[in-house]
């Protein structure tokens, strides 16, 4: 059973910068539970719906986080984060002795500590939280969050990222959030290959594709990304849960990382490319099953 | 709800042809249900403490075939099939019309069909139907069957099928339930590494990798390869559930099928590709989990 910190109900004064897709409806969840909110992003009228509710706005990072206990970061990727952290009018300019701060966008895992080491000097202490579970995660607090940090800040904010998530993983030091995340895209993308090839082989054999993947998907060829994505890639639904320019951005990120840790990843690689010929014939903002379009072409189909 | 043939408590006059590892089992379900078997395997002492259990003696494929309504056969490769059903003492010798012939062995498609051809100018339907779930599966009448065939001949021989395996799926015409084994292995494979890169790169970056699976197995990233095999990479238990050697002869029916299909399978050439790594220092009788040791060995460790 997780133990929550008793200062799960006593109401927080919170920053959240970046309002995106994914830190609007996660914003929404601290607001509705109590918490005090001071907002920060690149578009103000993103904030007006919270504005409504009660939130506070700041016209920076810096004045966001002047006198929250814990902010919160959801941008996108690591020159963004680095900006609101140590930018001109950056959290590390306000920045206090006890201030916890939370970043919840997919970045570099060097970068990020990094940015701990920078923010460790003013006393405060960074956690990388990257999420998985997309916009729908997002809206129904149902979000993987993997964290990595100082396990007394965890412990300390656990109960508000549990308002936000459903599976919470103290996952170790700072920088750990981010490398479990590249695991998890790692797996996710060679899966997701893995039901590509196996569906546009079935179907160019003349097997009924859907009953095959009723066959199949209960046994050691099961995978979320087989019962999830194989259906839409059947009916040509390619509407982005995920889109490809997104991943792009986070398999870069695993490569980079695979290099420093002396790690060859062949299939990663192969995917990485593949995406790369999704993109290139314009189809970046497709969800990332739009990768069996990739092999469909690839088959002259 | 399965709606059972009425035949399937009437004893059945059964012949079955290979007795392997996973054979043995698989007969002996069928001798527990009551039903009349002749045996035949190249190795007489196999089928030893079946006989002892009433099982019949046959000393060729055409002998144990002669009178029996259904014969099974459970051997390895296209050679081995095309020995036992059109070889000097093969079954087609004493094949008679309605006679049914069903092969639980992963072989070419292609062979299937033209040895169903064969059999069919004496009367007799060929039912490929090869198995997954390894010996385990096979013990425990666990295994899924994807069968190709005619429906009447698929609708009388359900009930026996039941016997020995739990998802029993009429896959479409002679053929297609080898074709499903296939998208099962290109599945199965391209996951398998998907794991091996995902948990090279999560040791080696330092992260903790038991608990890393565990905070993924749950979402997006996850699949049976994740959860079955990946504790088993970590532990280097190498034993196994089925062997490098076996994956790879499936392996190459695949890129066989793939070529007449004129579907390129990238990640799936690469899987190959590293098994022959694999088979090449002396792995091929590990379990495929062992795919994990060359990409460490490709990373130096």
């Amino acid at each position: 059973m997780t133990r929550y910190h008793p200062l799960m109900h006593a109401p927080k004064s919170i920053a959240f910068i970046g309002l995106g897709i994914m830190g609007l409806p996660m914003t929404g969840h601290l607001l509705k539970a109590g918490h005090k909110l001071i907002l920060h992003s690149r578009t103000k009228s993103k904030a007006q719906p919270l504005l409504d509710q009660g939130a506070a706005w700041a016209n920076s990072p810096a004045e966001a986080a002047e006198a929250a206990e814990v902010t919160f970061i959801c941008v996108t990727d690591t020159p963004d984060v680095r900006a609101v952290l140590l930018g001109n009018q950056g959290v590390i300019h306000s920045a206090f002795p006890g201030q916890i701060i939370i970043d919840h966008s997919t970045i570099s895992p060097t970068a990020t500590r990094e940015m701990a080491a920078a923010l460790a000097e003013k006393g405060a202490t960074l956690l990388d939280a990257p999420v998985s579970g997309g916009d729908l995660g997002a809206r129904n607090a149902t979000l993987s969050i993997m964290v990595g940090g100082p396990a007394p800040a965890f412990q300390t904010v656990e109960p508000l990222l549990h308002l936000m998530g459903k599976t919470i993983t103290h996952c170790g030091p700072v920088g750990s959030g981010q490398l479990t995340k590249l695991v998890n895209q790692i797996l996710v993308s060679i899966t997701n290959l893995a039901v590509c090839e196996a569906l546009s082989f079935a179907r160019s054999s003349g097997l009924d594709p859907e009953k095959t993947i009723t066959a199949l998907a209960g046994g050691a060829a099961g995978s979320w990304q087989l019962q999830n994505l194989g259906p839409k890639m059947l009916k040509a639904d390619f509407a982005p849960g995920f889109t490809i320019d997104l991943q792009q951005k986070d398999l870069r990120l695993v490569l980079e990382a695979a290099v420093q840790a002396k790690t060859p990843l062949p299939a990663l690689s192969l995917v990485h490319q593949l995406f790369t010929s999704a993109q290139s014939t314009g189809g970046g903002h497709d969800g990332t099953q739009a990768l069996f379009k990739v092999l469909e072409r690839l088959a002259g189909r």
